[in-house]
């Protein structure tokens, strides 16, 4: 984890000068990592570990998410802020997808010089810290950080010719109140929080803006201001964590997911996990306005949760804000038919995974 | 973490075929992290987290290493199973400067295809999945993994146009027992575990033999037979998890940490962390057979425990089977002397942090 190691075998020798070194940039990371002080982060970043310290009763749950540039994102679409923004979300919204509270984070971050360096000003010279690619990379990541009460509490930085960032995300939760994928049982009924497909429809139009941007030689892609509250769910993704734990301190749910890769793609998780198959109303999809149905059922990245609970719970129509909208059931699992059915209007048809393939 | 989300959504969509595929191979992964049930590890590969339970009292050490092709480590010299193994040890290294005992394992791989589906032999048709890279990588990785009782709990896998692997490694340290930079005094005796220098004296020869099979056109580095245990140090550098674990028990340790980017650096850390400085007798050095006094010094990757102690105790000549020797002591901070002295035959200098510079 030691940043100030990784940056020492760098070769950044120096913390001299009025410019933006990388020590000064490491300095500036642990102050504002650093925090209040935290029953549960005992230890952060300066030593070969953090410590954390649960509440008795609780589990600690871990995950991981690898993003690299030109597959979960590109430096010609996406601004640091999004890029720090995306790479925090996807890690906290598999806390909520297992009902657990956020703990701490870690981020490994691997970049190529000139996005530690520069702001790349035309003078250099005039640039400050807060211009800098990572500066700015660290002010979308610790913005939602704040908003979810979860430090940055370690990591690595190391010199690497792609920006490659993995977020390590820590939490709790109390013991058997988990959501797991395994425990979907047959007469389920299947729900999902928000609605679906406004992060495929904010990246297609992304993708036409750039398209357009790069037939007139501009090398941005512009989106004209009554647009970009449509680009919101693709840029900042906001992580269920209020409703995965809203969930999990009732035993609602049987078993929960949450949709990175899509609904098709990840309710075949949820099924294979269970050993149950599935069908989906289409008519109940809860589609985000401006998205296709091939967006919500296929598209990935929205980071709602997709979870199921007994018939015989009296579901609320939003938790913690967001709607909740019962979209299908659970059957028993069969040689006769396809894991995921999607019923139509014009009849069943099997739901084959097809979830988003990033920038490939 | 979901390494199979991570595998569909970059476009594999059947296991069929007798060749190894994606999803066989993540099989793999899974069956063989899974390993026996533990009472720690509750839930490992498969769900949106992995979930650990510590016992009562315990606190969770975590910590990260991100290793990048060329930085780190290169395609070109090091075999698979080589770089599978030195990912792991620079994590377990971390846990073991703290004291901590190892609990899970999670790995993010970002993998040219290439790596991933080819042995690179000559007739792809005949491969078989354990002649793959990534197959190789992994049983240079869970090799260790299994001497140190550390189960794969999850990770990611995504594509990637140069291999990376971020490692994390989750541990349990009883309360007020682990072992931090920061506890260091004035008066303390300075402590290294095992010997010093062996790893870059074993990078020097891999660097020697590359540059003479370059001329020869050959492609890889070729070693002579009798030289091959001297690069044991570099290939296959040994996490002192056995030695940390024993200090952190006995509460003998007041400061901490491993040697990860060489003794000038990281003894420079422990000084910064606990507000002290230090003198390091060359003499007393315990310099690795074949390596020199700059190799032991300045040499990174040894991993080796650098720890402080107060001149009360009695530390044993040996802790879990690696020597234990005292090469100095810790003095108060001041102004007028440098933070860490070298004292040699020809007299003081001051010892500046010139770690280990990977392969930059």
């Amino acid at each position: 984890m030691p940043y100030a190691q990784e940056m020492r075998s760098n070769g950044v020798k120096s913390p001299s000068s009025g410019k933006p070194g990388e020590l000064a940039l490491l300095a500036r990371i642990r102050a504002r990592a650093a925090g209040a002080p935290d029953s549960t982060l005992r230890l952060g970043i300066g030593d070969d570990c953090a410590l954390l310290q649960l509440r008795p009763g609780e589990q600690f749950a871990v995950t991981t998410d690898l993003s690299i540039a030109g597959r979960h994102f590109r430096l010609d679409w996406h601004t640091p802020e999004t890029i720090g923004h995306r790479t925090l979300a996807r890690g906290l919204s598999d806390l909520a997808a297992m009902g657990a509270r956020p703990v701490a984070a870690f981020l490994s971050l691997g970049l190529p010089r000139d996005l530690i360096q520069s702001s790349k000003r035309r003078d250099p010279s005039r640039e400050t810290w807060s211009e800098t690619w990572i500066a700015r990379f660290l002010d979308g990541f610790l913005s939602l950080a704040e908003a979810h009460q979860t430090p940055l509490a370690g990591g690595d930085l190391a010199e690497s010719p792609i920006p490659v960032a993995d977020i390590v995300l820590t939490g709790a939760v109390r013991r058997g109140k988990a959501l797991l994928r395994s425990g979907a049982r047959p007469g389920d009924l299947l729900y999902v929080t928000g609605n679906l497909g406004g992060a495929a429809a904010g990246l297609a139009l992304l993708a036409h803006a750039a398209r357009r941007s790069r037939s007139a030689r501009s090398q941005a892609p512009r989106i004209p201001a009554s647009l970009k509250a449509q680009l919101a769910p693709h840029l900042f993704p906001q992580p269920r964590i209020a409703q995965g734990l809203w969930l999990a301190r009732r035993s609602l749910a049987t078993a929960a997911i949450d949709l990175s890769d899509g609904l098709s793609t990840d309710l075949a998780h949820l099924c294979n996990e269970s050993g149950v198959a599935a069908e989906v109303n289409a008519a109940a999809l809860p589609i985000h306005p401006g998205a296709t149905e091939a967006q919500a059922i296929h598209g990935g990245e929205d980071y709602e949760l997709l979870f199921t609970a007994s018939p015989s719970v009296r579901m609320p129509r939003s938790i913690a804000g967001e709607p909740v909208t019962c979209i299908g059931r659970v059957l028993r699992k069969s040689g006769n038919r396809p894991p995921v059915t999607l019923i139509t209007a014009r009849g069943l048809r099997p739901l084959a995974p097809q979830g988003w393939e990033h920038f490939s």
